[in-house]
């Protein structure tokens, strides 16, 4: 952990990235490497992705580096790694987000840490970045369990005002390889020059992110992006690199890479 | 809740009973009925049966009733409900029921409760029953999530054994609708006459167990069984009815009836 | 079997019903009355319920007597029975409705009958009634399995236009408890009197239905409704009562009550 | 296809794999590289991996290359990926091998070819080769589906007799990659050199089977091995390598490599 991250002056933010999203024989993504680059890990809770073992492994490893452990709660849905809406009743996603966040926090403390941030994964995430209902049953499971739990949401979306109006700490998050509109949201994947691939580009990107609050949009403008952490994704090829040039690039800007939250290690 | 259970000379006893066994669309005895008699609610973690929001109606009506929950672990099976043999690698194991019993604390603890001890279910209980390396699975992953949780198993079982091997709290258990052999253990329901129907007879049995410490073996002689709690079941037909008669024969024996562990109600 | 239904002025109305869909311990319905009173059996296929034990049971049954076998085929939701609307891509949607016709075709051939029809479940019964790319990827699965497969779905629906476009035969059916609104539509199950309970009305719509082709609206209004096929329940409580309130009263009509696909029984 | 395999003094053997083994988001081996080197491939249908959609490119892709499609059955356990051992029903075995066999022959129909043999994955393999319990399940299934599907097992085993019980064809086959004890089984995968590596070691292995039908066992005897067909395995590191390295020392050693049944190609 940085000593002191937040003095005066000082630039900080937080990369995270989703792990734990193998499930029985299936491997995803190259956790041990993520977990040597990134300050918070978005642990798979079972539902989308992950069984108990893999996300054992996962804390285990997240305590003894530090890592804050976050619950990344999805849809019930392996056979579609919770991408696809569910028209879930709300009522019942509240126990469901319930259930994952619990069922992982046992594993993380079993480890000698605790769940300590909530991101919600996949069709659920863009379902509460745009749905209230969506993002209030999140807000509401996650107030239920632990109201000192940050959430983590896409800058600007409904998810975050949901925490905020549940009293709970939203914390706005970027996408290091996502192009934006001129509007602040993510481009499309459907649509061409939705993701980035060139490592060297994405950690220039979040460079400007961290040290300016700014990105450029896929128009050529530029628009400001508040965030406090920054999305490396784990499981595409090349994705140990892009993290590797991305931390490689802020620790060359001066920015202090550390947790939103406090990882309770062992 | 009695006040002061367990006095000089009191006798006392405690009912619990599988709880929470649904699943979605499906449902599996009445809950409601049963909390209403019972003393301990061994509720579904979901691995057997038992969703989300099944399990956070049990745990809140036991909260309500001051009946204590205990997370009923099961193997990975909905299919086969828990009750077929899985050769599950202990290792994995002790993963699958910390994950467990942390999904349903998470869900009692939001009802004002706590997961209060831990019973396997069917298959699970049968084998850990028999099989060191399966008991030792179970107790290990209390011993991990919090050593001060009762592990419920049958009187006489490796899993009491293991329990106490891992400095857990072992509680014995008794089945009230159950043939037993001369040596203590139950008649195999594969054996004529392995389970009772009578609620009469099944509610002397209990009164027998509870105040005298035997019961009357399947051959006729009687055996000494010692357990703090006697299991009812809930989701056959004429369930209730059993379970009713046996706590109205137990109160009108004097014997009083109270969980083993504190129910940590809102 | 009707010796010759159909015949000159002869009025005839099929009865088909959801049934297979309990799965492992848990049961839904009453399976065995029903079968003595449709002439088509909506069997799940193991996606939304229905495990293969229960689906050869049912099969075996209607095999017996002569009922014809349809494959329900529906979401990949246990959780949720298959009552959610699930994102899924249609082209996934192709496959998954092939899996589902075949492993139900597999099981009906053992027991000498065929799936001799298709009928979608829940939500993406109704999904497949207002968007036509649901629509047809239902009807293209069918097209690619089997063109002599009818199709049954909502008179009027998108699902009907769906199965004319592939070139399959459409069955439109209409629902025996259900309030239609005045442009021919099922009322919202959430608005008051969208569901009938009393078995003589809803016996006298039927009659009605087969004889006149005509239903009264929700307002009073006297609308057109052609169907060959009308659906009873089978897993709400009087189920049974009703459908065969419903069957009775067809007979009392003079209407033939016969399956419009031919049961290739045993 | 070769054109008149098995001619006299022809030496003749299939090569099989394991296809179709991811599921969802998740991969597992090189399907295509294998489809072009083996004449069999053993298809998962759903139960232990394989979802629909993997299910018919593999099918397509076998149907163009004129490689048979076997249905490759297992226990319900996709978190186990059907490796352990599950203590189902024997009654509800054959139940779910019906379902899967069926399910995987819908789409291979769809596809322009068929299931042509059936052949137990992992744990249902070991249990059916050791239990005829289990092997008469697996038998009876593939009798009630169609008894013209052979049915592959071990050399030797109680499958292979289970097969000649139920008047199915028999296939007997051998592991190019495994080692052998004296008295032709496998050696235990947990003892040290149970599993060979050396691609050029393997292939020679081969050749020895195929023209001369021994192999040396582990302890250096010679033993006989009658097989028709060879597993060569397409989920590990160089498993590509592996088989065609079989597959080049094969047909460099005369043998022609045919498969067993005859494909149902489009």
């Amino acid at each position: 952990m940085s000593s002191a991250p937040g003095g005066v002056g000082e630039l900080v933010v937080d990369l995270n990235s989703d792990l734990g999203e193998g499930f029985g024989r299936w491997t995803l993504g190259d956790d041990d490497a993520m977990l040597e680059l990134v300050t918070s890990a978005n642990v798979a809770c079972g539902f989308h992705a992950g069984d108990p073992s893999i996300l054992r492994r996962v804390c285990a490893q997240a305590a003894e580096r530090g890592v804050a452990i976050g619950a990344q709660v999805g849809y019930r849905d392996l056979a579609g790694f919770g991408r696809r809406h569910i028209d879930v009743d709300p009522a019942e996603l509240v126990d469901e987000v319930i259930y994952q966040i619990g069922a992982l926090d046992g594993i993380a403390r079993v480890e000698g840490s605790r769940v300590t941030y909530v991101k919600p994964h996949g069709a659920l995430y863009n379902d509460a970045a745009s749905n209230p209902a969506t993002a209030d049953a999140v807000a509401e499971a996650i107030a239920l369990y632990d109201r000192t739990l940050p959430l983590v949401g896409l800058a600007g979306s409904e998810l975050v005002a949901a925490a905020t109006r549940s009293g709970l700490t939203p914390v706005a998050e970027a996408f290091a390889d996502r192009a934006y509109t001129p509007e602040g949201l993510l481009v499309s994947r459907r649509l061409e020059g939705a993701v980035l691939h060139d490592p060297e580009t994405i950690a220039a990107r979040c460079v400007r992110l961290a040290t300016s609050g700014t990105v450029e949009a896929i128009t050529g403008s530029t628009i400001s992006v508040a965030a406090q952490s920054i999305c490396v994704h784990g499981d595409t090829p090349g994705a140990v690199a892009i993290a590797e040039a991305v931390r490689v690039a802020l620790v060359g800007a001066g920015v202090t890479i550390a947790p939103f939250a406090t990882p309770t290690a062992a």
